[in-house]
């Protein structure tokens, strides 16, 4: 065994700067582009008024954090400037992740988070825009598949590109696009609207095709933070904590529409991923979901038909189906990660956002496992996500063996550390084992 | 000190028999009752079809549990039908509470969670109904109140009413309708919906004028679980599970609304409470609100503006204003008691609701309690209620004292057994104490 760790970001951003889109797009589009352009810092400004109550940057971080990232050191030269270019640059790109002592990445659109001016065209990003035309956002989502293919086939075997497809509107539209980019060399997934706005939402059977077609090509469909109701939220100071405190909730409510109804039973190869909203809820749905069907002293009221279209618990459809794309995984996630399930966290850096670990991978790590049992560190950190993915081990293990970092590297020397977690490892999720999740006396 | 615990239940339900609302209805509303009342059967199949996909009654449980709750003994007699009486009688009420071991109750609408056939008039239940009419559901809300009041003028001192008020639409309104409300006994709180359907969210100032009164008139505004998104759901099988699945979210979702937009800043004497909506989700809330305030690593691109008109962490606020009607506390949500707060979790036995604890509550007690130390189960079982609402102690301490359970009823024999829980303790708030929340090695 290596003793090097192979790790695989499961959310990561990529795309050109903004005009570089205009060739991607088909032509009869780039006229309209033109214009989005150059209205894009008034749209943008109109759009936190609307959302934030304010027309400044809400994330655009502190003094400090702006000059963190985008200053200067003393002999003049940009702090961040080269890495950042690593958004578009598959060489610097590589570099970048390498020095990281990241091997592979999943690519989601949306290199920049703190200007938010390379976005996609027509709000065909990372959290796509139910409420945009759906001709127009859907040109857009083949700009920026057409783009990440070629980023993609560079480096191939550490890319996992993800396909923009915004299923609502056009399902028949969606499923060429996913085939047409699936054909190109994305064969990381799709990504989803994770908010249907006022088209029918995932329990409507009008989407089998869309999983009918992820589950045959094997394509992971995805949700990415980002949406909220920002409807509800009222342009009032503090509304930006209410958005960040509600994102995750937004983000990751489709996957238990999907459980609920009977996607996974229907498609039982489906894949389907949470992506940059970490992993913490999970194991309170997954309780509070078995416990409906196994009827525990709250539940005993309700009727068979809870069980809807399901011949197994939700937990086991989200080991089967479902991973998390937890990006910095929290101490926090670890400590109740045998209730997640070891096997469904799959770690990422967010690169190249400030919000995630890179440049500073190798020491959040070490923060984070360093009492984390090495077994369990390399599915979390890589292995959980080659498997969701497909991505080739084999190919991917000589890069890892030159960069990955070590377990004492992560600071895993100590490990009688590791038999702290024994009572919760044995544990797991206490609902189905019968055993306590609390600490027991010393 | 008292051997016996003062058990106070944050979470009952009491209304007459539907015929019984029509002489507390203002008399222009009585026709309209009449043909609701003649229509209701009907309006629940209605109702059922369009959110669950069936006329059936998805909450009748299994044939176990009707027989269970409205069969009869071998000698032919109701094994519940005198208790639920206590739904409406008050004496029969006091003797299932005492037989429970509970001194003091928090009344709300809704006797009946089986059958569902004894709501208040016109949507003006325990989950006000945002779409109603906006004078019919403040009509059917001032019969309910009126109902209460008398009821809970029979021992006054063990039950705080609530008085049920449709803010939405009628602002004036419902201030009058609580100032008349509260003024003729019903001291515990306001219900307000939990959802406002087409009207502004409570982070809107319009609201203000209800949050002035409650917190001058010292009542606790609350949500009551029930309500959830069934537009989105769509009448698929399964859709049970799924609303299952959100409607604690939808039901404490006004807290965070009112958390952020500085509603207890402006008020800082308003209490809220989140009833029957367990308890278990509100670490995470805590963990992730004060984070972005403090700025961890995943929120130091949010500009300033994230604190908005707050000048404390949201857990600060949370302890001073908020308070969670955690009904059949779980052990899980006990596990989780010092993130919470102590002093933040009301339990309630839910009488007469299948899904409380009624009439079994000293069994189920001992299973969630046995190991927890007798001071915090004094105050999560009682003490907290009574310091939330306002309960007389000592005129209850007596009642207490004939029927209350004592710690060695509840299996607290072993107090070797509290020990377990002191490193969870001692890291309570762990993002705030900076300690680890996890086991630590024996």
């Amino acid at each position: 065994m290596s003793k090097r760790y192979l790790i695989i970001s499961a959310d990561c951003h990529a795309g050109p700067e903004s005009p570089k889109y205009r060739e991607y797009l088909d032509p009869q589009y780039r006229d309209r582009f033109d214009v989005e352009l150059g209205a894009r810092d008034a749209l943008m400004d109109q759009m936190r008024r609307e959302r934030f109550g304010t027309a400044e940057n809400v994330f655009a971080g502190s003094e400090e954090f702006q000059e963190e990232w985008f200053g200067v050191d003393e002999h003049g030269e940009s702090l961040h400037e080269i890495g950042l270019r690593g958004g578009w640059d598959a060489k610097q790109r590589d570099e970048e992740l390498s020095a990281d002592g990241v091997t592979g990445e999943v690519v989601f659109p949306g290199p920049d988070a703190v200007t938010g001016k390379m976005g996609a065209p027509f709000g065909a990003g990372f959290a796509i825009d139910s409420t945009a035309d759906p001709e127009l956002v859907l040109a857009g989502a083949r700009a920026y598949n057409r783009w990440a293919a070629e980023l993609c086939a560079e480096s191939p075997q550490r890319r996992a590109g993800l396909i923009v497809a915004p299923i609502l509107a056009d399902i028949e539209g969606a499923v060429a696009e996913i085939t047409r980019a699936h054909g190109e060399g994305l064969w990381g997934g799709v990504i989803i609207p994770a908010q249907w706005g006022e088209y029918p939402s995932y329990t409507n059977y009008r989407y089998d095709a869309i999983w009918e077609l992820c589950e045959s090509l094997r394509l992971p469909v995805h949700t990415h933070s980002g949406p909220a109701a920002h409807a509800d939220y009222g342009a009032v100071p503090g509304v930006l904590g209410l958005y960040a405190t509600e994102t995750v909730w937004w983000t990751a409510r489709p996957m238990w529409f999907l459980l609920w109804s009977g996607v996974f039973e229907r498609f039982p190869g489906l894949k389907m991923a949470v992506t940059e909203s970490g992993s913490y809820w999970a194991p309170d749905m997954l309780w509070r979901s078995d416990s409906l069907i196994l009827k525990d002293q709250g539940s005993r009221k309700l009727d068979d038909s809870v069980k809807g279209l399901l011949t197994m618990l939700p937990s086991e459809y989200f080991d089967r189906n479902c991973g998390l794309g937890s990006s910095n995984t929290r101490r926090r996630e670890l400590a109740r990660r045998y209730e997640i399930g070891i096997g469904n966290i799959m770690w990422g850096n967010d690169f190249p956002h400030p919000e995630g670990t890179w440049p500073y991978t190798k020491k959040i790590l070490r923060e984070a496992f360093w009492d984390i049992p090495v077994d369990e560190t390399a599915r979390i950190l890589g292995l959980n996500a080659a498997e969701f993915y497909g991505f080739d081990v084999d190919a991917l293990r000589p890069i890892a063996d030159e960069i990955g970092p070590t377990p004492e590297e992560l600071g895993q020397t100590d490990t009688a550390a590791f038999a702290k977690w024994d009572d919760l490892r044995a544990a797991g999720r206490h609902w189905l084992t019968g055993k306590e999740a609390v600490p027991v006396a010393p």
